[in-house]
């Protein structure tokens, strides 16, 4: 049962999604594909964690506009962020008279908000339930590591954390359909390098990836893309030598919304993006797009996250991660 | 459609719940009824956050062992802590390759994680769910407010963190029946005290209970007991004063997990308990247990949380807080 993937039969669909970002994320490849912007990085805010749960309040408001739908007609909000006890996102959608959820999943949050406005959507428990999440690398500098006026210096394998806010409307039916998911299994491999996230979370999006291949009798050709977010340069390529070493070959069809979101040379932001902010703003100003104009069919979009603290870091413990699998098809006519 | 009661047509109980307690939990009044507890707080760990996750593994594995189940009968994990970034749940769930969901409810989370268990089992994506929450009043202190060796005094409004964990496994049938729910909206009345989270929670709570009252056309009357946890003295007779400006009198049903899990005068832990641990082992130890036996037939129970954060508090934001609702009976032949 554990690996039983979950299929949606009362149908599940990304009919509406968002992004807002900051400053480097405008300036990266995708910068003309998000649909708000901040070059000062603060939206009008006094405080790093304001703007970040301000860059939520608007990219909730602008899902909800891009569906012509009003708060109302949102039955349930399934959010959280980095920031310690979710700040982000509890003041963030404060505006809001609609039923919280708040979640914790690192940077799988987007993955993990979508899987359950899926399940309980299709189970008709809700007509449609949103998804949002953010990350600001300001706040989290602040919170994870140290203030930004000390000007520390990064290690190669470190990401940064975008600053960004994903929203995405989740009904049953739509021209994005989640057709299947399956939910990460907590993998601990002994990495203590918090600069290091890429190689904590490898190894489960590798473990997420092989039960998805394995039970569901799935192989990568059947998608035409495979999208984790976000595992960077150093996590992406340790990911495809573990699935390589199981006999699946991810090369030709893989990419990371870390390394999607900044220009690799040019910005040199390392190993690439991280935060939840990432995975959230390409999934909904570049993947999603791209299903919905047929240029794919159907992608895996494998949420990864990274769920230390910087005490648990402190205390020297090795850092748990998690990898939440969507299976998203424009394919109205693919079976079930 | 926000103020839809779900109903769990397919079905949705409590099989089986567990609690791991410290010291001044079992030298209080429920003493006697929690499964396990531990003198020292440390359950054999050496930092008071190994010992939290050591609280939830334990409480897990008893919960499994009270249902003659075992590890891969459960197919999802809904957990969830106070610490910064719900490492008393990553770490102290590992052991279990069960695929999990990570939340923030702040004191809420018992009932937050019990409601998404009901949804996807009641909607068939599971059919066995958990959810598995802690607090542990060390870390807490350590955490929000300052070091145990400062010895701070605390105000008469001031709630006790529990050290405690509590475990469910949820079940399409079973005799403690998850009826209905209401899950909370965010609800924020300017207060800013951290130590008076009491007065922060009970708006949450008188607006999840008068929706439930009004759309779902119930009163008071139909349940034996309301209990809220953890609003504690202060915020349990706020909310008893807001409901009667409405008209609904509490006062001869009311109870409060904070005001139930100490003894008010002998321990006087000033306005009671708090924490995910407090109403999370009072419901597996107490509330549960009365309803199994029949001497409750049905009650609500009103998972209340504070979701400010210590920064949050020191950049002067006011704190918003949640309550989420369960109707919980034990009455087989009771019409949904």
């Amino acid at each position: 049962m554990q690996n039983r993937i979950l299929r949606f039969s009362g149908g599940a669909a990304i009919v509406a999604a968002a992004s807002v970002v900051g400053k480097r994320e405008f300036e990266g490849p995708l910068g003309d594909c998000f649909d708000l912007h901040d070059s000062t990085d603060k939206f009008g805010m006094k405080s790093w964690e304001r703007a970040e749960s301000e860059m939520q309040r608007l990219a909730f408001n602008t899902a909800l506009a891009k569906a012509s739908a009003r708060e109302r007609d949102v039955d349930a909000l399934f959010a959280g962020d980095l920031l310690n006890q979710c700040v982000g996102s509890s003041y963030g959608l404060l505006d809001f008279d609609i039923p919280y959820f708040g979640l914790y999943g690192a940077c799988s949050t987007a993955a993990e908000g979508l899987m359950l406005a899926a399940m309980t959507v299709s189970g008709g428990f809700f007509s449609t339930a949103a998804a949002v999440t953010s990350s600001h690398y300001c706040s989290a500098e602040r919170q994870y590591r140290t203030p930004l006026e000390y000007g520390s210096q990064r290690t190669p394998t470190a990401q940064w954390t975008v600053t960004g806010a994903g929203a995405f409307l989740v009904c049953r039916e739509g021209r994005v359909r989640i057709r299947e998911a399956l939910p990460g299994i907590v993998v601990e491999k002994g990495i203590k390098d918090a600069a290091n996230m890429g190689a904590a979370m490898a190894p489960a999006a590798a473990d997420t990836l092989l039960r998805y291949f394995r039970f569901g009798n799935h192989s990568p050709e059947d998608v035409d893309r495979i999208i984790t977010g976000d595992l960077g340069s150093e996590g992406g390529s340790i990911l495809c030598e573990l699935l390589e070493r199981e006999g699946i070959s991810l090369r030709n069809r893989y990419n990371d919304c870390g390394m999607m979101i900044y220009h690799a040379k040019k910005q040199d932001m390392h190993a690439g993006g991280s935060g939840c902010g990432c995975s959230a703003v390409v999934l909904a100003s570049h993947l999603l797009p791209r299903l919905e104009r047929g240029e794919w069919k159907n992608i895996l979009f494998v949420g990864t996250g990274a769920m230390m603290s910087p005490s648990s870091i402190q205390q020297g413990e090795a850092i748990p991660a998690i990898a939440h699998l969507l299976y998203l098809s424009s394919d109205e006519t693919k079976g079930e």
